[in-house]
């Protein structure tokens, strides 16, 4: 495409939702099948041309998304809802497009998200659940969730979560991060834990819930998780959760996407 | 087994969960894999013996279950807990054991079940949700739920509903039945229907909830309901609504199984 055509091109930002059960992670990959290749995939067919996209951010394998944001461009005039209903008519039944709006074109997916919300899913029962196998940990053990509130009260605010970082990905990047809440609700038998945050480390979520449930599990004083902050070292910190628990939960901008006319209403998404 | 042995044999009642999807329902079959037939291998790989189960009711292909009982005779004397935690070990993750507890001789899942609740669940969204894929009904038209709560009204007390029961069944026997309650709650997108019964026909449920969502659609008075019962012809109701949104919820007994001392608190199931 000549520059010339610049003129038509629409920037639109998508809000979708995948069990990732199935896929290598969201990026696509040589030799597996990612939920980004599907996605281009049901583009190329509805659209009739290649459109790469661009998202918030990677998910591992196994993670899920409730509310993953994509942004792409494209010349066609296709509406929005016809846009989310089309590509829900070629994807498998594991992904699917919530929403859809039209964004200025200095929007971006990753560099313009404010904020980003994860839920982790743990199922606390004696004996297993058929609905939570891959959508939450199993715990057998009964969870004190007095303890795993104020244990991760400490990951509140701004810290160096090099502790809380895959190693390889640490020595590269600055593992200043900023916790914005680290809510843990109980429901019945399953606790539900929403972090915010402005971004996120390499399995840092993963391994501040694993963290927490090995505290737990050896009755260590909550304080230790600010020793383990401190330390900056991978191996003070315990094991990465699942990634079948995590679910891509929220991205936030600023103006926020229902201000841009979206396809569906915002309170609509799940 | 000779007729002396009988003296060390125990009745149990087991409460299991199962996602239908792969299983050709529950009852036993020659050429395909069914819920009964995964229960007894787990039994028999258990308890190295062969094990005959019953349950409270069959479920047909795709229908999930969150409460149902069955019920089975062994002369092990293997503590409850551990049968539950060994039957689950060796289970596919889609089915477990939720609760055991010992049962008086004459307790029978099917013909001392005094009560049976199931749910049905429908996803109410424009788009399609990767999380209900199998696990709800998708409408894609909002719903209004006033009215499906005054249609189904009609439902509730003693009826003959040969009108809601596949036909090949509706010639071979006594099609009254009483229908205890019929509850529409809403939250989010998901509609969740709970009906209580003694006992139900032959996709009885299924046919209740496709003529609610037919009538709906072509907006005909709620009181058609009473109508169709009088009839007593399966052509006058409407489509069988699909079997992945339904689930065998709850199984009740006079004394309820609590009684017998389960393995689990009785309030933990879900």
């Amino acid at each position: 495409m000549d520059e010339g055509d610049r003129g038509n091109q629409r920037r639109i930002a998508l809000t979708i939702q995948y069990d990732g059960t199935r896929y290598a992670g969201w990026q696509l990959q040589e030799n597996a099948n990612t939920v980004q290749a599907e996605i281009e995939r049901s583009l190329a067919v509805l659209l009739k041309e290649k459109v790469r996209v661009v998202a918030s951010g990677r998910t591992d394998t196994g993670v899920h998304a409730l509310g993953q944001v994509i942004h792409f461009d494209i010349p066609s005039g296709i509406p929005l809802d016809r846009l989310c209903a089309g590509m829900n008519g070629i994807l498998p039944g594991d992904i699917a497009v919530k929403n859809a709006c039209e964004v200025p074109a200095d929007f971006h997916a990753r560099f313009s998200a404010r904020e980003r919300e994860y839920l982790y899913r743990i199922y606390n029962h004696s004996l297993r659940s058929p609905f939570m196998l891959y959508r939450a940990l199993w715990v057998i053990k009964p969870l004190d969730i007095a303890y795993l509130r104020e244990a991760s009260r400490h990951f509140i605010g701004v810290h160096d979560f090099a502790s809380f970082c895959k190693k390889s990905s640490a020595a590269e990047m600055n593992t200043v991060r900023e916790i914005l809440s680290f809510d843990i609700g109980a429901e019945g038998n399953e606790l539900s834990i929403v972090i915010r945050g402005n971004g996120f480390l390499h399995n840092m979520i993963r391994i501040m819930i694993g963290t927490l449930l090995e505290l737990h599990k050896t009755g260590e004083a909550p304080g230790v998780i600010r020793t383990i902050l401190e330390r900056c070292d991978r191996d003070c910190s315990g094991f990465t959760a699942p990634a079948y628990g995590l679910y891509l939960r929220k991205v936030s901008y600023d103006p926020p996407l229902a201000s841009y006319k979206p396809a569906f209403p915002d309170d609509y998404l799940y």
